[in-house]
Formats: structure tokens, sequence, C-alpha cells
């Protein structure tokens, strides 16, 4: 029997409820697509620095390596660690040691999830580059603290960077409605924009059946919320994917159903599976966590190891539970409510 | 009679046919509150650098430095000038000289407008820095067409730049409810947001009267849609503050609502006011641009030359068109019946 070697890192705060929502889910579907799961968890998160002085142990990237895929809750305790180190601690050095470039996040609506929009027919495929561009962390401070103090931030583009992502946008959108929307800001940011912009019509080229337009990123966010029909995948660098993601989970009903996925394309590392909700400090402990985006996540991770029937069973099942107003509204059922509802939906 | 004096730049595409209703509207107030306008119209625009080979001409600062204040209708038109050339070339530069540091972009539904969001009761004040950060225009591309090309983009922020972005948008709050939301992305961006959340602390400690939070980017977008009744006065970064004002304008029911002000606070050059919208294309030429950002634009310039009763005359006269049904459809109307209408609401 195949058997998939997992990677647990619920993280911190409502990360480690989901997780374990998810990770149920998994062995629920194993059991009946003919699959094993072995897993191991790790206990990485800020409580974590808090005891060692590091989010995650010497030598943690190479343990992860022998991993067939990651499953990560969510990142980040500001009350205690600053999130600036948390993040470059722990979420954001996976992401790159693997070349987690793609990072995919799926926004439509669930059945009976009320989104804050009146639009209810979308169906975007966020693409965001995920290992460089505006989150490479180069820059400095000078005269810190002085009147003439500035601080420097430098967003730094390759062309293999750029060229992979849009690539993988591309090959994305032939296996949907053929459609990709390349989101930038050239008219203001003329170097690594206009770049961008350069290579997406060199890529174009190589995709004659797959249409192709260029947006800035102001005009996206508005078009995300005036016409979300009209997009398919939309790609974009580390920190415009990062926003319009966040807006694409709102728009789909909240954080609470945004799943996401960081893919490793060329399969020299292991892929990250993650909620794009963080550990909501204001509901942790208190069992409401919604593990939706979480389990979808799973799915996510399922399709990527090559189980795309186990994949799809736990989406309709999730459907199954949503359209039956199961996990709808915030902290209407328990995780475990939700988990359950999912599960029985599951054997049906 | 006190008596201003207008530079016009009407720029590209609708930009001219809405800065002409703005004006239109802007002299019929002038007569009933008791002061006199002047004007000199600069046909500065995309057609003017095809003709000269310079979005304005030399000196054009010089020549603009003399008025008491800028309208401007658009810039850009990239079917024959790149957008990095026309917005470089014209609106980000007047924006530099005359340390027009403060962008302010309100977003509220006039009466009668159907926006996207089931939400209807937000009044945001959106702040955006204007003059560095992401749109500092520093950097650069090293190995252009090699494989291992790189493109750099550098944000810059200094000291005296972000400390007095604060301090406007916390005086802009005590005017208002009293409430800054800070947005940055100092999870990810440990040089520039790190050092622009430390002088939110800083500044903030000089305003006890006024509530102060911070907030991710990316979870601000996300909030502007799901909780927009929430915020007060929103405070960003150029980059940021664009993002998030096209939301705005989204929320707001379209571009065609959504005014904007870039304020020089010294005073020692003159502001520029402008409509969020581009030069649409699109639509340009039809006669039916929604000229009601320009108009409101149009009012917060009166507001900030010191005629606030002109002003709010303005806004009211355009909130009784709204109320009617009047310029609240794309294309329903065309931008003279809306003129006309708003004319007449002045009158009464
Ligand atoms: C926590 C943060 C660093 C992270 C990011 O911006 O990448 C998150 O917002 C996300 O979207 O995954
Ligand atoms: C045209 C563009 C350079 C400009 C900007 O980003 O500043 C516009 O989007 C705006 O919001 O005023």
């Amino acid at each position: 029997m195949q058997t998939y070697n997992l990677a647990v890192i619920p993280g911190d705060g409502i990360g480690v409820d989901v997780t374990a929502a998810a990770m149920t889910v998994i062995e629920a579907t194993a059991q009946r697509h003919g699959f094993a799961v072995t897993s191991q968890q790790f206990d990485w998160s800020c409580a974590h620095y808090l005891e060692t002085g590091a989010m995650m142990p010497e030598g943690g990237i190479d343990t992860l390596r022998t991993f067939d895929a990651i499953l990560l809750g969510a990142v980040g305790w500001p009350e205690t660690v600053p999130d600036a180190v948390s993040l470059h601690g722990l979420l954001l050095p996976i992401r790159k040691a693997f070349n987690q470039y793609a990072n995919i996040r799926p926004h439509r609506l669930l059945p009976g999830v009320e989104g804050p929009l009146k639009a209810k027919d979308f169906d975007i495929l966020c693409i965001r580059e995920n290992t460089e561009g505006e989150y490479s962390g180069a820059g400095g401070r000078v005269h810190q603290g002085m009147a003439n103090e500035v601080a420097v931030e430098t967003a730094i583009f390759t062309r293999t960077g750029v060229e992979r992502i849009l690539r993988f946008a591309f090959d994305q959108a032939r296996a949907r409605r053929g459609h990709v929307t390349s989101v930038t800001k050239s008219n203001a940011q003329k170097h690594s924009m206009v770049f961008w912009d350069e290579m997406t019509r060199h890529v174009a080229q190589d995709y004659p059946d797959v249409t192709m337009a260029m947006m800035h990123v102001d005009a996206m966010a508005a078009r995300m919320v005036m016409a979300p029909e009209s997009l398919d995948v939309v790609v974009a660098s580390n920190l415009f994917g990062d926003i319009l993601t966040d807006l694409g989970a709102a728009i789909q009903g909240g954080l609470g159903f945004a799943a996401s996925a960081n893919i490793c394309p060329d399969r020299s590392g292991p892929s990250m599976f993650e909620p794009v909700h963080g550990s909501a400090p204001d509901i942790a402990g208190r069992g409401i966590a919604n593990p939706i985006a979480a389990i979808w996540s799973a799915a996510m991770m399922l399709d990527h190891l090559g189980e795309a029937a186990a994949a799809k069973a736990i989406l309709t099942a999730t459907e199954t539970a949503t359209g039956q107003g199961i996990g709808t509204r915030p902290g209407q059922q328990s995780t475990d409510d939700i988990t359950t509802a999912i599960l029985t939906a599951l054997e049906t």
C-alpha cells in the first residue's frame, strides 16, 4: 500500500486545532481510498521560541526534507514574539528552502456560505510567487533613531523566479478556463514591475491557447470586489499575491474558508499546505476555530501527492456539510462538530 | 473679493470631460459664495508627449508653483505611451515637487449608490503617503535579457516622511471619530515596515485622545470588505495606500465616486486635486464619464482653500443628485446631464 509520510507543524493558537481536524479527515479518507498515512508532529512555534530561543531547531529544514509533504497550522503570537521574528524563523524559510515558489489559493464560495459581496458566481485561482520579490528580506536602516534615519526595503526579482511562476500560472489556466491575468504596478514601479510585464508577454507567447491580460494591483483589488466572476487565474508577486489572496479570502466568506498550497513544482523538496488564516489569538483555545480552510488545504495536499479521488471526496464532503449550514458562520459550531459533520459526509 | 488662481491639467481621455464639469460647478459655486476663480489650462498629456517628447515642458513645475491649487483630470494613455513614462513624467513629479505628501481619499456611499457590498454604513478616510516609500523610483536591472537577469526596486522610507504622514493622519482623526489604523506588513518586510510600526507607536504618544491600531495590509484588505464600518482613519504607505484606496473606491460603488486630494500641508506649494480614476480609454470621448469623483475632488480643493461653505454646498448638491438616481449607475446619464443635475441642486 502506498504510504505518505507527513510532517505536521501545528504552530500557534488555532493552528493546533485545525491541523488536528485536518489529520482526522485525512486518516478517514486514507482508509477508504487505499493508501496509508504516517505522520510526525513538530511543536515548532512561538512557545518553542520562548523556551529555546529559536522557532525551529538547527537542522529543522533537513528534518523536514525527508517527508512527502508538510501540513502547517499557523505561525505567530505577536503578544510574546514579534511577527517579524516568528515568520522569518519558521514559515518563510521553509517556503524558500524547498523552493516552494508557487503559492496556490482558490477563491470561491462554498455552498451555504454567505459572502460579503452581492456577487456569488466566482471561481478564482490565485497563483502567488512565494520565494522572492518584496519579501526578499534585503534592506536595512541607517541613522537609527536620528532625525535623518532612512529605512530601505529592496524587492528582488530574478528572471528565473518570475519566469517559472508565470509558466506555472499559464499551466494552471490550461486546466481551467484558459485565462490568466498578470498583476503588477508597472506604472509606478518601473524597474521590477516593468520587468514582470515583459516576462509576462514573453511567456504568453508559448501559450497561444491561453488568453492573457495585464492589470495593475490597485485596479485588480477593485475588480475582485466589483466583478470577481470575470477572473480565472490571477498571478502576482509575493506581496501583491499576499494582499489579493486575503481579499480573495474575504470575498469567499472569510479566512475560515481560505486554503493554500505552497508548491515545489519540481518536487525536489516537500510542498507545504496551510490555511491562509493566522493563529487567531482572540479565539485560540476555545475550540471554535473553523477547520474548513485547513481541511481544504489537506485536500490540496492529497491531490498533490497523486490521490486526486481522495482529495475530491474531501472537498465534496466539505461542500455537503456547508450546504447543510455546518461551519458557514463564525462560532456557530465547534471545531469538533464541523469536523464530525465532514467525516459523516465522507462516509456516505 | 478673494480670487483663487487655479491650474487645470485635464490630461488624457475622460480627464478632459470631468475637469470641464468640475470647473463649471466651481464657477457656479464661486458666484454664490462670494469668491472668484481664475484659471489657466495646460494641455500636458500623452498627446503632448507624442508631439514634444515630454509630458510637460521644461519649467513646468515652476509654472505650476505660482498657482493656488491644481485640478488634474487623469494621466495615461497606455496604447501610445507606456504608463511608466507618462506617470513619471507628469503626475508623480508634481506630487513630489510640491511636497504633496498627504493623499486624502474619502470612502463612503453617496445616497442612491448601490455598492458591491451588503454593508452600507461605512465612512473611511484613507491617508496615503504620497512622496516616497515603494514609489521612490530607486532600483534598476542587471544582466538585462540574460538568464541571470535581476530587477531591483527599492522602497525608501525616511523618518521625516513617515512621521509627518502619521501626524497628519492623527490630526485628521481628531476632526473625525478619533480612531487611526496604521497599515504595514511588518511581519514580512522587516526593515521598512518595522520602522513604520515604531514610528506609529512614537507618534501615537502625542495623541492620547486618539485610539490607535496597527494592522497588516493583507488583513486590512479583507477588513475593508468584511467590516468596513469598523474603520475611521486608515493611514498607509504609498503602495499600500494606492491599493487600499482603489479597494475603497470599489466598495463605494466604483471609481466614478472616488475623490482625492494631494495635499502639501505646510502650503509651501500648491496642492493638487484629482479623481482616483484614470483616463478610461474604453469610454473616453463618448461623453458618458461620471464627473462626480472630479466634482467631489473640486469640493476638497475649495475646502483646502478655505471655502468650507462652498465645498459643503457642492457635496450636498451632489448628494441631492445621486439621491434622485442621477449618476449612480455607469453610463445611465451623460457627463453633461449629471453636471446639470448638480448645478440645479446647487441653486436650491
Ligand atoms: C504571515 C505572513 C508572513 C504570511 C505572508 O504574508 O506570506 C501570510 O500573510 C500569508 O499570506 O501566508
Ligand atoms: C496612476 C498611478 C501612478 C497612481 C498611483 O498609483 O499613485 C494612481 O493609481 C493613483 O492611485 O493615484
